[in-house]
């Protein structure tokens, strides 16, 4: 563990982002704002550790920074944007900026995203548009690595949903999950400790669920098309596997669909950009009364939620984006806290970098 | 098992709910039209099955017919509508015609609607607006029956989403869940069989999962506060339980945030209407392209998923609406199936209005 500050965390990302790997200033200050954002909030899985990833894009030729996104459809209430194959955080940044000046001249509006790459934590952009007081949401596809109900083929990818509600106080209620029933980073956790894994997290090659957590590990690398990660609820329909496939396939219709990109199925073919899609929606909170009332009524019902008696041994219940501002606001304190493998992988950037 | 002709079921309900129960001509027909629908796209626990529950309703004060629902907030793209305690399917049909308008207008708007009552399946208004060439969604709240992460009191409904997209054809996208794992329903069948329940959908009065449906049942029934359905995902987080209870609270937010009415917890007060509220959002898919061809993108996605290869065992992977519109066809041709407890509900509810 090494702790750093906020501020220095996004400095050193962005000299390498800038340094290292070509992006422009504005691409690499917005990215490295992303990626210290999602480790200030705990989320290391989505933070600096990253930068191995989107090396990886660069290199594979997925991520082209420099190009500059297109409006491609527009009406008073919608875009397209056509990312051009930049990096996904910028596009992203560049996309909600336009669609929040949209919702503000007409109250609410849409923007379909395709060409685009990795945008980070999905929740951060349904936060920046829940920030003028309007309601926000983004969802992403990514590359496939999830299987629909029945079937074993890798068809579908993680599929976040984020959404994000202001209430009073300048809080925010903030959804922000992966349609599926978990992160690919917590099989490899039961790997490394030869754990079997729950049941109702991924399939094998015949579509059969499996606890083998190294098994898995290695047909997910290993196999190009067969076995993959369930959606939330698991096999089959029993536990409601057939829900969380639906999400996702949703989240698919929302950003492949509706952008006339490139579905999750399809992403990352050798040749062309990863073909990443991304949809966006905003409304402002007036189109439902007065926005301070409407505010303190959705913190109303938070609060109802969080006084609840609670279950035996547990001491607090949630709402969501609570456990992240939390962290985030001790991050800014004391420093963001970094784990041992993305400690080296930033020192050797900056030694290869000479940053 | 009986059978009857659409149109018959359709007229029966229509003449038990004018005749019987005292609603208005329009009133009794759009309430018919929802319950047989149901029936016929086999939803047998939200068709003529609820008539019972809809006559508790009337009984209680909770559902109040012959009033008019009331815009108590409107901007060009959205309108907040009070049910005035109206029936649900009523109430919605009203809601959702008014905001088709909007949309045809504008490109997209959103509807909140307070002081409503049951509006049967929500897939049904999510697929009425698909029909004009939009996406369509439809949330509702319920009377309280599940926990929060954490918690041990009934403090959120089942809280469904749905949500329609049209593909080319005429044939649409069409998701419709509980958020919760599973409907009170499947309870009720493992108590009657006597046998244990998957754990993953309810927890027992101090908030640990149970798989004791009898007793399950019991506690639902007889206890006020305490016990309830899980949401998707289960108990805890290792499955992602957080997350469906994230979902489940966003449509509490949506609902009876929006709208400024009563949350599913304070729902069914002695001496006032249910306080019901639901959230319906429409989008033109012209926003995006030509509407043509976005449809027929969805359809190419959707087809791609369909054709996947199957998991052991498995010979077809559904998309999401296919099983009822199949249903539903059949239901048309050859008849609605009644289960005989309905039937005999029906059979009494004729005796009793002298229909």
């Amino acid at each position: 563990m090494a702790q750093i500050k906020y501020e220095d965390l996004i400095k050193l990302i962005e000299q390498i982002l800038e340094k290292g790997y070509g992006y422009s200033k504005d691409e690499a200050h917005i990215t490295a704002w992303v990626l210290a954002e999602a480790d200030a909030r705990n989320i290391p899985s989505h933070g600096a550790s990253r930068l191995d990833f989107y090396r990886k894009n660069l290199q594979g030729g997925f991520a082209k920074p420099g190009s500059m996104p297109k409006i491609v459809w527009e009406t008073p209430c919608s875009l397209v944007i056509d990312g051009q194959d930049n990096v996904g955080c910028f596009v992203a940044d560049w996309s909600v900026k336009k669609l929040i000046e949209k919702v503000k001249n007409i109250g609410s509006a849409y923007c379909a995203v395709r060409n685009s790459n990795h945008f980070g934590i999905a929740g951060l952009w349904a936060e920046e548009i829940a920030k003028n007081d309007m309601l926000g949401m983004a969802f992403t596809n990514t590359r496939a690595c999830a299987i629909a109900t029945n079937g074993k083929m890798r068809v579908l990818g993680t599929n976040p949903i984020a959404v994000a509600i202001p209430e009073k106080d300048g809080k925010q209620f903030l959804l922000d999950m992966a349609t599926t029933t978990v992160a690919h980073g917590k099989v490899e956790v039961y790997d490394r400790r030869k754990k079997p894994m729950p049941l109702g997290w991924a399939v094998d090659e015949n579509g059969k669920g499996t606890e083998d957590a190294t098994a898995f590990e290695k047909l997910f690398y290993g196999n190009p098309l067969y076995g993959g990660h369930l959606f939330l609820g698991g096999e089959g329909e029993e536990s409601g596997g057939h829900k969380g496939y639906g999400l996702g396939l949703l989240v698919e219709l929302l950003c492949s669909g509706l952008s006339l990109g490139i579905s999750s199925f399809n992403t990352f073919q050798k040749g062309q950009g990863s073909g990443i899609t991304h949809f966006f929606a905003a409304f402002k909170l007036d189109l439902f009364g007065n926005p301070q009332e409407v505010k303190e009524h959705i913190g109303e019902i938070l609060q109802d939620i969080r006084k609840g008696e609670k279950a035996e041994g547990q001491n607090r219940i949630y709402t969501h984006g609570e456990k992240e501002a939390e962290s985030r606001a001790k991050s800014i304190k004391e420093g963001v806290y970094i784990d041992e493998p993305t400690w080296k992988l930033l020192e050797s950037l900056k030694a290869e970098f000479k940053i």
